[in-house]
């Protein structure tokens, strides 16, 4: 009976066109061609990545869709909150309350300021005091359907925000998603940052998935009343583990008070102080992801005897 | 024949006496026994949680162990840094590159300055670069090594330094430990960072552990040149999520570039900096914890008729 046959692997004619099959590995394949079919709509999916926490992931990603949105890209950028245990994304575009909208057409990412489409846990909690006790395995289920099950629609850009660690949630990420562009790695310059943040390279290095660079983000402070440089954090770290590990660097964002304000304000420090030596920086390190991206691109156009 | 019972629950006398039973049961059973005889020894276990990564976690843990240890406990106080991902505790107290040691007695944890017995995944590293790639039930297995299988001895503090989310190790250093004194909450003032660690409060007290309190790190920055007070990531966050949730308030911790600079150089900053004023605000969180862990004496000697 289809299904029944013990050598059965989920994938043969029979079982694919059959509903009543129960085997649990029809299941699993069937999720994994969804996932396949969802993300072969997306251009580029690049994932931004720290290793350490309160680095500024979400603030760099968030401002990162905007940049890509304001230029260009706008209805065609989305962003996934992989933190499933302290989703900020929501917060930081202004988008708290809002819920993901579920149709006979299939559930919908929340949509944000300039189109940009962004699926988070957020949009699934009754509350904010509300935390997610979930062990790994759950973590990755979460994922998986956030990836398959979401109509993300045509999309230019994904950009995947991750939590800390290269535990559950990275390592779902970067073995789920197909032909990853590349993972943004972002640190403060603190010595303790980079011990942590060079595994974030190895790690990124080990799934076999491109660093697109480096950011050094909370990177000296200007005193607004007297001009003086205070290196609250100090500056030079992300420089650092780029020239240890041989990886780009992608450039640094200065410490401002604005960014905090306008991340709990609900809106990209690049939009509201786009006049800032915060978003000149920022946008200068925008510049050189999309270079890598071209050049991307270039190559894969080759033909392949060139490729050698 | 012994352990072949399927019956058997592995705690059985023929179970315990036979060396050569391989039932499973047996193993993990004798494994929390171990647990709870080491940790009987432990008088205080205090578990430092946020929610969100890079709040100061380990700045809080490793001074709140070094100003026991200073004031009466030299000797007695022990750190396990329980993020498995991206340890830093080593490194804020100048124990990089050490190791675990393991003699015919059992494996015992490093000791850094004041005789505070540290635990650390970084022992264990070959590198920095080196990550930690593990899912969830391998974490688990690990922090339960590091509770069960080290010689802790006789501690009069157990200070746990979790990662930042409510997952694996968070989880299973709550769900593992027996009577647990309580958890301290860290955040940074934020409004987004805010969000996250109330999950925190809701999570500690989903697990019945008590609230010590919550530090807002990170609040209010004094321009060492003019005097101007910036508030990068504002102030008065903390105090706000303590009246939220009806818990208690232990304190503001100011940002002092020199809070960095003795983390990266391995010196708590409360021995380096004795007199700036984040040691006094410190001091004033460790009287607090102190007065806790003093109360939670009181009711527990109090005879039973009198606790109503």
């Amino acid at each position: 009976m289809i299904g029944m046959n013990k050598e059965c692997d989920g994938k043969c004619d029979s079982c694919l066109e059959a509903n009543e099959c129960t085997d649990p590995r029809k299941e699993r394949y069937e999720e994994e061609q969804r996932l396949k079919l969802k993300m072969s709509k997306i251009v580029h999916k690049i994932a931004v990545i720290s290793g350490k926490g309160g680095v500024g992931k979400s603030t760099v990603t968030v401002n990162l869709a905007t940049a890509f949105a304001m230029h260009g890209h706008a209805n065609y950028v989305g962003i996934l909150d992989a933190d499933i245990h302290g989703p900020s994304v929501p917060k930081m575009l202004n988008l708290k309350g809002q819920r993901l909208q579920t149709s006979s057409m299939g559930v919908f990412p929340v949509i944000g300021p300039l189109g940009i489409k962004v699926v988070s846990m957020d949009f699934l909690l009754p509350s904010d005091e509300t935390p997610v006790i979930w062990r790994g395995p759950l973590k990755m289920k979460a994922i998986q359907q956030f990836l398959s099950d979401i109509t993300w629609g045509e999309l230019e850009f994904l950009f995947i925000d991750l939590p800390p660690g290269t535990g559950d949630e990275p390592l779902s990420v970067m073995q789920l998603i197909p032909n990853m562009d590349g993972a943004i790695i972002v640190t403060i310059p603190s010595e303790v940052s980079q011990v942590v943040v060079k595994k974030a390279v190895t790690f990124a290095r080990q799934l076999g998935v491109p660093i697109i660079g480096v950011i050094e983000n909370m990177s000296g402070f200007v005193c607004p009343k007297c001009g003086a440089e205070v290196n609250i954090f100090k500056v030079g770290g992300g420089q650092k583990i780029a020239d240890d590990l041989s990886v780009p660097f992608l450039g640094s964002i200065p410490i401002d008070p604005e960014i905090c304000s306008d991340s709990d304000n609900g809106m990209p420090f690049i939009i509201e102080h786009a006049n800032s030596s915060a978003t000149k920086a920022f946008m200068e390190i925008v510049n050189k992801i999309k270079r890598f991206l071209k050049h991307e691109e270039r190559i894969e156009s080759m033909p392949k005897t060139e490729l050698t």
